[in-house]
């Protein structure tokens, strides 16, 4: 499986250099990752060294606290925008999702959702913040706010993405948005845990390949997709048998 | 010696709630605290629990990487004023300064003293990240831009303020800016070590009162200023000998 198609690969520590974007975006373009996700300061010069390739430029926003004020939140998106960023990751408010102040968690993502329009919107939860019921409500409130991902971790707080916390995503939001798995995730088979778990995106500072090993990853979505794909692919091969028997 | 006007009252964790905002600034009146500090999405409430009282309002900016664009750091400022903030905080661009490139980190801090105007400006150099050549450039650029304060640490990034720092810190600015000493700060001794090391205002989530044992505090800048105190007020009880000397 190559799991390049799935990769967020991200460099959003505060000291990061622009030596070290440059490195990233090399990185990127040679593994034909997804996107890049950088802070919003590095987001112009993040475009200038994809143009002309496939990867994406994935921009966060009021990172990693999420605390700053929607305004705030929504210029810096359009800014974000203006700047070249093809995709938003905001940081929900989480001090108004625990003040059960629902409108206000709802208000400041639907804002940026308006003012981005059909650019994606991942909304980060900070999972390792959350109790399940705050899990499931935050969820809900981003399905109304519409928001395209729903995201785990800043990989800057306690902790960073759980398998537990994705599949209780994945139940609550069911196929109304993606999930984006973050946080913690180093290697091709915790990436594929993930996938099959739900994530339709990985979230990753790390170099993640797809590995040698990977025909011994069975049981898992991909594992099966790709079973699936042979079966088709053989089934329209060959004479279609069913048809004729039923025929017959 | 009362430390209370030394004291920005600081609650910045992003879990916090509206509840814990209101006990933050019952708190802060009751201990006549300078100011409080807050993210920016608690500016305007926070704006409202402290009307008729002397206690400013302080809001952080860019919060805590500093990595966000600087168009979105002045807008916020902006937004700041306008929700009642009377200082702002705002974190240097770590890696432009690691990048040396100096322009664009003169330029963050300058476009936001330039758009809040006389209101003071506190830069936070993340000190944690920082080599001592990393914090003297720092401070040298916060002094070009007319940033009122150096701050040190804005208490969520390896370390906190740290005494060997403030007296870089206090060598390079001498006293063309203020220093406030922040991050890991949490009783009434240490506040006072770092006074005496140049700290003009103290960051702290810490209900920092001053102590019953402050007696007991000698040889440090606060006990000297007061000794002279005394002495001041002594010589204008008494009759001015120095001049009646002179005269004689």
């Amino acid at each position: 499986m190559n799991i390049s198609n799935y990769i967020d690969y991200a460099l959003l520590k505060p000291s990061a250099t622009e030596h070290e974007i440059i490195e990233l975006c090399h990185n990127a373009k040679e593994n034909n990752f997804y996107s890049v996700c950088v802070n919003s300061s590095y987001v112009a010069v993040t475009k200038q060294l994809l143009v002309e390739t496939d990867v994406k430029v994935c921009s966060v926003i009021g990172f990693p606290f999420g605390a700053m004020a929607t305004k705030a939140k929504v210029y810096e998106a359009k800014l974000a925008l203006e700047n070249g960023a093809d995709e938003i990751d905001m940081v929900i408010n989480i001090g108004f999702l625990k003040s059960r102040n629902y409108v206000s968690v709802l208000r400041d993502i639907s804002d940026v959702k308006s003012a981005i329009g059909d650019t994606p919107l991942k909304v980060t939860l900070e999972i390792s913040e959350l109790n399940k019921n705050e899990i499931i409500r935050a969820c809900e409130i981003c399905l109304d706010a519409n928001a395209n991902f729903i995201k785990t971790s800043t990989g800057f707080s306690k902790g960073g993405a759980t398998l537990t916390a994705v599949k209780i995503i994945k139940k609550t939001i069911k196929n109304n948005a993606k999930i984006k798995a973050s946080g913690g995730i180093r290697d091709y088979e915790t990436a594929i845990k993930y996938i099959d778990a739900g994530a339709d995106r990985i979230g990753t500072s790390s170099l993640i390949k797809s590995s040698t090993h990977a025909h011994q990853i069975r049981n898992t979505k991909i594992y099966r997709k790709y079973i699936e794909t042979i079966q088709k692919t053989t089934d329209s091969a060959k004479p279609n048998n069913t048809i004729k028997e039923k025929e017959v």
